[in-house]
């Protein structure tokens, strides 16, 4: 088969290698759409000890079950392979399980025209769906994953919530989505890339402003998702979140500093990390994907796997307004 | 009257001063027990801007009202004064009160024969119990506060929580002791200093140990109190609490770095800074002191207030084990 292989830092090539051999239990899938994430353009800067060259990456794809009792079917993949067995599995908190592994992090993922993964790890799409949508709903459901663990102990609910969201990449604009959704109707959004801000405005979650432009009259939200995650995302979230306020760390950009731990304490201000989702997660957000409640989804850009090296430049040099990019390894 | 005045930095003077006058709404009260409290060693070191010489400081006193409609009777001090109006105070949470004042900080302290308060701050307390027992009220309330924001977050309850307290001063040791209060029977305490560790061995919290020198078989607590609020101390509590689980940051030793955002994000773990306490939290940890529900306190050291300099020495220099002081004015 084809795949997109992640070779070296900033290098991605297409090229011939062997299909992967579904163990047991696994079924193999013919991808039909897969989704660039920001942890993909993480590897491929170098910068992911995790995830070694070669190494096919990849893992917010959607394809047709080629084997197994959904053959033929189109079907979403969770793409955590969790263990079931142990407490965090059988508490409702299987992101947290510590047997978790990620396709396209320690084994090939889905950047290629087929890719092997368990038969419970499948999610039918309905059929009227287009795939290059359903891909969306990895980082839909990290996005309504960060909202269900802020709502569970916010002092308010998520419609009297002054809301500021950190980051207009996919994950950013499907939280301030989701909020609008939950009924939210104070959404602010910060983004600098232009382009990125224009995608988000046409997308209509609300306020979209440059931060290092331009500071929210009044800064104090209840409620700050920082689905960037650096050094400076964090300061900006602790300067602006309102006393006895919420925020919520989705984003993975650096571990430097910027946490401001004393206004944190003086102002009594939780911080929750949030790490992907569970298979209800995907399955709540695959629905909301589907029956409109995130919107028309037309910010998305649709490529060729073939040309992934060009969308992994692209992206790496900034010259993509597009939230996010969805390759294609049967041509968009 | 005489008061211990804090004059410079590393310099208090017990000396005579005017008696302080009470405005509308306030009364007089007889100091009979005030405690040292960490944010006073801070002023003390030069190190809290808020707090400027010449300051009587304290405020964690108990006393007898020489005006008012509780005339002659033993009252406790909720420090705090808010403005009971706001949002917040009237939502329940008035420790955040944007207007928020606390005696020994920007006004006169209890460091003092007599010290003004409003008389809506005003807490009995029982006439058969010791006031000095009372003047612990404040920080067992910042402790039974932080477990209260602790509980309503948790995914499992208090006595289902292996618990670690960083720091054995009066907030850790009282929130060690809440702990055990509240059923948790899996409380580990981790000092550096030995004659603290000594001192919450003698009242019962659990295990204790040097976490310089020694590092938990399973480093993996649900809970996680930081009492003290260094870099080093947020810095093992990021190490050592289980994925999913929770910090909860109530010292302000320094704004260091030492936050890990990536294991908090990688892990979904919480971090909660708590400040103070509400009046009714004040309330019930009166009565928990009273009524025997967190031991004998006999870990408390009680001093002469005209002996105030040499216990401000004593604890810059290290030179006190016990987890509190307690000055009297009348004499201990």
């Amino acid at each position: 088969m084809k795949a997109l292989i992640y070779t070296a830092t900033e290098e991605v090539r297409y090229k011939e290698t062997p299909s992967p051999l579904p163990a047991a239990g696994e079924v193999l899938i013919e991808v039909q759409a897969v989704g660039i994430c920001g942890s993909d353009m993480h590897a491929y800067r170098g910068h992911d000890p995790r995830r070694v060259p070669p190494l096919i990456l990849g893992h917010e794809a959607v394809g047709r079950a080629l084997s197994g009792r959904n053959k033929g079917r189109h079907m979403l993949i969770n793409p955590l392979i969790t263990c079931g067995e142990c407490a965090d599995c059988r508490g409702g908190r299987s992101n947290l399980c510590p047997h978790r592994e990620l396709i396209g992090m320690r084994r090939s993922g889905a950047f290629a025209e087929q890719v092997a993964i368990a038969e419970r790890n499948l999610i039918p799409v309905p059929e009227t769906m287009d795939p290059v949508h359903a891909a969306l709903t990895e980082p839909a459901a990290t996005a309504i994953h960060a909202l269900r663990l802020a709502e569970r102990i916010q002092y308010q609910p998520l419609n009297r919530t002054r809301a500021l969201v950190i980051g207009g990449g996919s994950v950013g604009l499907l939280a301030a989505l989701s909020l609008r959704d939950q009924g939210c109707t104070e959404i602010d959004l910060a983004e600098i890339n232009p382009a990125r801000r224009s995608a988000a405005e046409a997308a209509g979650v609300g306020t979209c402003f440059d931060p290092q432009a331009q500071r929210p009259a009044d800064a104090a939200y209840e409620l700050v998702i920082d689905a960037v995650g650096g050094a400076q995302t964090r300061a900006y979230a602790c300067e602006v979140v309102r006393p006895g306020g919420l925020i919520v760390h989705i984003g993975l950009l650096d571990n430097g500093a910027g946490f401001d731990a004393r206004r944190m304490t003086l102002q009594e201000v939780t911080f929750i990390g949030t790490y992907t989702y569970t298979h209800e997660d995907l399955v709540t957000s695959l629905e909301k994907l589907h029956n409109g409640a995130l919107g028309s989804l037309d910010w998305i850009e649709r490529r060729p796997l073939r040309e992934g090296a060009q969308a992994f430049d692209d992206l790496l040099q900034g010259r993509c307004g597009a939230p996010k990019i969805v390759l294609c390894p049967l041509g968009k």
